[in-house]
């Protein structure tokens, strides 16, 4: 029955403190196969007069933002094409990689490459992976179905994708995309 | 500056306790934008003799291999084509789903898939990403790109894939993949 | 100079942890030689968002009632011959026995029995002893002696009286008593 | 899920601690309702050269015995008749109390009330109850039916009894027993 | 990166926590080479119901007021003359030695002592060092240079001194105080 | 009763631990008052393998030697007038200030100032303080008494002295003097 405390300085909020408590129940778990009911994680508040390093008093920092969250507003604002909200969420620097391309750094390169691709797509969610990375960047992973209508009116649907997303400082700095959609035109063009 | 301690009962070597502070560390700032180096964690081992639940010692259980390490393994043994020892990573109920497929259970269904396709195809690793879910499995993710030859001798290389693998209890139980194989074809089409 | 670290949820209030704080300090004495005012208990409560077993928050249980308290109150109902209060602080299945008794169920038993025996009777304390069992009962030990009435208005006092309870959930699951009435009869009877 | 941190100085065995693991366990159940396997128990052993009073290192006390343990090897040594050895388990000032008796400070008291009264009794044992009282002793309650062989040789048994010991420095300090004996010969001869 | 954790009763404030702060990470650094922003200090409040010793609750004590800021009033209030102030911060058996003198118990000793000196001095402060000893008094050190006027009416500057007190009680237990004012006067001579 | 605990590398020795024990002890005491036999110091020696800062291992530091002990062998070389030894106990930029002396910067340059004032110069100790400063020094304080032999043959001793030291790196970084010898002289000479 591991057993994990956290000493932190005064601050957080239940639902940060909700999302600490799930990060480190699964990081034991990663290496102690324990039943998660079985690992425990107390949370020690630190006001900041009974805090120190050094021996001077320290601010606590505001909570990072769930990184899962983010790309999902973000997928949400882009589906909406409401691309000046879009763009607020990303990064100096930012680049996005699709099937097919290289780096793209601006939202308008990705509109120009869907565009001869399909008129709409939308996605269903199958499922979100989070982690903090080593690096100052987590690492956020959505994969699901698109489904949408071609150029020539047609629709589809059920094709598997999947993106990978990097956020530092509550801005994405990377995306990057796959999926199946010309797996299935190919096939599609071969059973025709 | 986060401090992070963790109790659990004796038995874990260095190597999964490193396993364990990286994974702790990386977990408290998924929430607080601490520099990893002002994230402090500490293991305290305890002797099975002076720890009790219930009025009575525990036992630890083995600690779980390292999933990343793992998937490592099964990629070089699928592309060593040394099938027997691949299928000894797998769990009952396995399966896998590629570009175009549906759900496969066994590896010879995956050889059959890959046949009309190319003759060998290798992976140059960009990076794993790996994590305990809030289920029993661990998540690992692979990404990078392939290269090989295709059917009529021609060699390919670049060109981009992920993997999503699920391992349980040290067995591989899903693997999910994508890669940008069909749309570098259709392009290369498209120019001809 | 042992020191106890009690972690708990928070609710419990201060006569609880005055209670847990005895009895950790006794525990520790019962096989620490240390002189009591060398044994430290510091309890450390957990807000219920600080606290979490499997990734997610717990409530806390009620404090079970004082099992020597309750003893107590049932003993003064019983002397004050209020059989519906002294009933409804029994458990279903409840036995108990009492000097030449098999296992009785009922209060009206105990009154059958005592019939013959003496008029009234009344109990002066010598002391309480009370624990946690190993399941689920708590065990209270009252000790003293009797002083009443017989049937032929002959007064007694003086006899020595051990009674043991269980309780549970904070009901009495079991009533034993022992006393000298027979012997201090017997000896009677032999001096007449 | 409450969890006892104990901090004493090295020295314990294994079956100290285990006394201790257990003795912690029931002591927050008497108070919080927790099911035994929820609440956990960690002893850190202290080094002698990691732990300061007043900047000065202490040696740990050797471990009190365990009171029920003596208890029981005192009763064994009586039905054995082993007077000697059971004499050196009494502390100075030992008091026993039975039936009819006022206070007996030697066991050849004890043997001369007996004498008149059957010829051996022997112990079957239903429970013992130990616990640290308040004070420097401990109390053990051992109960359970006698049976013997009274002295025309008629044999008895299922009688019942209960002994209350306190033990202090692993010597019996006091003994107050109560039995059956004269309510079934009183029963006897009302049959009769 | 050593981590220090003070359990104390509640009931300091953060001017006195910021002081302990101080005092424990220095206190590490005195044996552990660590740079002071790799020491950590955590205090742990304990509310009176949450702690126990030998059962029992405790109040804690006031702090001790800060020894320093004693003798920095100490030293103002004699240099502004107010003796009366001054006596009053002064305990029961309070000696001072000066140079050339033995043990004074009262400041008119001191003053006749220095009216053959100076006509005043005034102090410039280098320095203060202030620890607790190992018995009950702090002990505090002042340094720096002297300022005034001789009898003569010529001023003087420059004058290197020290002072030890030892402070128990929030009173002056002791003083001690060397300096170089023969020496610069010795010196002046021989130049004359 | 204050209970500290201190979390620390593996690594540093008994006696070094007893140096933490009573600095810790004593830095408590600074504001708690205490008495000392109640102030707990537990230290936790962490493996390496179990101390993870930015999820990396750390090396401990050895321990910085003893302040007070280098001050006294200083002390004692300096008697012995073993000039070499002690100036490999000086750091870069020693600085060294005597009654009437500005700073001076080598051995040699003391013994000048020294020669016409004594034949030789010993030392009577009466007491040591030593403390962690906030900087990197540590400050050592000597107190006693002076005895020796003027140049005329005389003898003198009794003479109060304090030397400042403090020391970094293990090296003594700086030394102030002051003591009585110039009162004394003068309180001599105005007697003569």
């Amino acid at each position: 029955m591991p057993i994990v405390e956290l000493h932190v300085l005064e601050g957080y909020d239940p639902q940060e403190k909700q999302r600490l408590g799930e990060a480190l129940t699964n990081a034991v778990r990663f290496v102690v196969p324990a039943a998660p009911e079985l690992v425990t994680v107390m949370i020690h508040d630190m006001p900041a007069h009974d805090y120190y390093r050094g021996g001077a008093r320290r601010a606590p920092a505001p909570a990072r933002p769930d990184p899962a969250g983010l790309v999902r507003e973000f997928l949400s604002t882009m589906e909406a094409r409401d691309l000046e909200k879009a763009r607020a969420m990303l990064a100096e620097g930012f680049t996005m990689t699709f099937p097919g391309t290289g780096p793209m750094e601006t939202l308008e390169q990705l509109i120009d490459w869907s565009r001869p691709r399909y008129k709409f797509v939308t996605k269903t969610y199958e499922g979100f992976d989070a982690m903090q990375g080593a690096g100052d960047a987590a690492v956020v992973y959505c994969r699901g179905t698109l489904q949408g209508e071609y150029l020539d009116g047609s629709a589809f649907e059920g094709i598997r994708f999947i993106d990978r997303f990097e956020v530092s400082d509550g801005k994405l700095t990377r995306q990057d995309v796959w999926n199946d959609m010309a797996e299935v035109k190919a096939n599609a063009g071969a059973q025709a």
